[in-house]
């Protein structure tokens, strides 16, 4: 058994529902809600079982929409009740991760905190262990830290991150400055990057002093920053709780961190990267999820679903069911067949990313009673 | 509107389930029971329609499985009940047609008789009734006359006709002799018989002098027409019909009538053929059912289902919906996905053959539930 890292606190951003997994995601039932890879238990309960040993039951928050709670609790019932921060609508992700930093830093001011998603696979768990154990070292030393997974292909489904020098840090013999973050790149792009050992995939992972963390959101985004610590403020007393959440949160800016916070600090050499040589998906799509959970072999069928009666005849890529039909698959090759009660998709490997223009389309037609 | 035949009586055997559109059709919703081109109404009503003008209503009668007799008068309230001839379990089409010939035969000896699949799509009913007319005339003068359709494609799924020598018979001014029936040929065979005009797709109808075809039966088949004949004294008398069909029925030999009668008369020179001008197809799969139910379109998508609410991003092929869930194709192309309450079949086009594999494999694997 690992130890604990005493000043360390997990966040859990809870917060994407993953249009791209449609019809499986759904507004009521997001992405980090689903048991994606077949462990019998959701994405979000997996994430939580990777931190706790690093933190124990009492230091994970988990940042989640109101709407979510009671299924947040149910596959967390170790959770405290104080760990659970509730938006009353999606700010973004410098909104979710800072009020959370702000809460845990005006408990504890020397807190090191560590971001999380809710919705990525991650699997063997002694080497994101080992990454995070780097990653607080290096974040202790005043650094914001994240950690960067080594590619295995030239995907252009992900950001990178180019590390340049070397850090020498006690307790992070892997780790290096980063360079520049840099989005999804074209396929040629990749290909060079993959050739070049210095780029590796940004999992959005981010491990700092929450005063550092804190302090880099004032630097570019000073009003946001002053609401989050407003918020915190108020935060732990239950009458002031509510109503400065009704006043404030629905004001605050909607960025992304790696925009308010990642790409600033790195350009002014304060971020650091740990690789994380554990395999990891963001679960992006469809295809992602296919190649999850295949065998490895090019003409496997994989099926998600403890329900699904399959038969099928010269079929590859996968099914996903939520009914207990029996589906019957001749001849599609790399299909992409999932089955819902009240929506159906049949796609392929191939079109996957084209499934977030379904939803779009289904908002504007007024179907929304499906998303 | 047209006048009717007065000596003339059609029989309409609605037997098969039409394996090859499962999940659609079903043992307990066989093909001749949907609407499979969006007239609104069941192929089997289709049928009524265009052989009613010829007969009248009191003129057609239906042989079909005792399963099925509420579904056959709810789709025809006008059919007399002492039309309705039904099967206590399937015998094949001598028995089928020829019990239907035996029972008309003993109410009126000098009728002709006309078998029509309950389950082909027909347009153009005026040209039909055209054929009709000069079969008929042909079989009063003795023949056996059936209805070829000339080819409009080198299709492997039919069997063809070749006609010989041309008939000088009044009221038929098409009609040939037949000099063989050929089953269903290999693409290089069904490219020969499409170049050259003397081959006609084989739609199954048979127009004759009702005792001309029980004479032809117990040519080939003496003990199944001696059963038949049983049967027919018995039929019109309500105490004696149930035990008859008890006793001799299950003891039939199966045995389809293109066997029976088709191939032996003509090779006795005694079958004609008269060419159906109109279009025509038996649905076998659901290539065809797209085909038939496309805009000519190639990249079209045809889709089958009043509740249907179909999302597609360059899709094509058909949709068959059931159900009133939303159903989103992208980038699927020549798909066919037939969406039902209890059973999802993904295939496409060129796999449609296949689907008879399925329903033979769930028989084995004991989901007969779904069949």
């Amino acid at each position: 058994m690992s130890d604990r890292i005493s000043d360390f606190h997990a966040i859990i951003p809870a917060g994407g529902i993953g249009s791209r997994l449609w019809p499986l995601s759904r507004a009521d039932a997001p992405k980090f809600l689903h048991d994606l890879t077949g462990s019998g238990q959701s994405l979000l309960r997996d994430t939580w079982d990777r931190l706790e040993p690093l933190t124990g039951p009492d230091r994970i928050a988990v940042v989640t929409g109101r709407a979510h709670r009671a299924a947040v609790e149910a596959q967390l019932p170790g959770i405290p009740d104080r760990n659970v921060v509730l938006e009353s609508e999606p700010r973004d992700s410098t909104a979710a991760i800072g009020l959370a930093a702000a809460i845990l830093h005006r408990r504890e001011p020397d807190v090191i905190v560590g971001s999380f998603a809710a919705d990525h696979v991650i699997r063997v768990p002694h080497l994101f262990e080992w990454a995070v154990r780097q990653a607080v070292a290096v974040a202790r030393e005043g650094y914001i830290s994240t950690i960067g997974i080594p590619p295995t292909e030239p995907s252009v489904g992900f950001g990178y991150i180019r590390k340049s020098d070397e850090l020498i840090i006690e307790g992070a013999p892997e780790a290096a400055k980063v360079e520049r973050f840099i989005e999804k790149p074209d396929l040629e792009t990749a290909r060079m990057y993959f050739a070049d050992r210095s780029y590796l995939w940004n999992a959005g992972m981010f491990i700092s002093r929450a005063d550092v963390l804190l302090d880099a959101i004032a630097a570019t985004e000073p009003e946001l920053h002053a609401g989050l610590l407003e918020l915190a403020e108020a935060w732990d007393d239950r009458d002031q709780r509510g109503p400065a959440v009704d006043r404030i949160w629905p004001q605050l800016k909607k960025i992304a961190i790696d925009y308010s916070v990642a790409e600033p600090v790195a350009a002014a050499g304060r971020l650091a990267v740990i690789p994380g040589h554990f395999d990891w998906d963001d679960v992006g799509d469809f295809a992602s999820l296919a190649k999850l959970n295949s065998s490895g072999r090019k003409n496997d069928l994989a099926i998600l679903g403890e329900n699904a009666r399959i038969l099928s005849d010269a079929a590859s890529g996968i099914v996903v069911s939520q009914t207990s039909r029996v589906i019957s698959l001749i001849g599609v090759k790399d299909i992409v067949v999932v089955d819902t009660p009240d929506a159906l998709l049949v796609t392929t490997s191939e079109n996957a990313q084209r499934v977030k223009g379904v939803v779009d389309a289904l908002k504007l037609t007024g179907r929304g009673d499906v998303l």
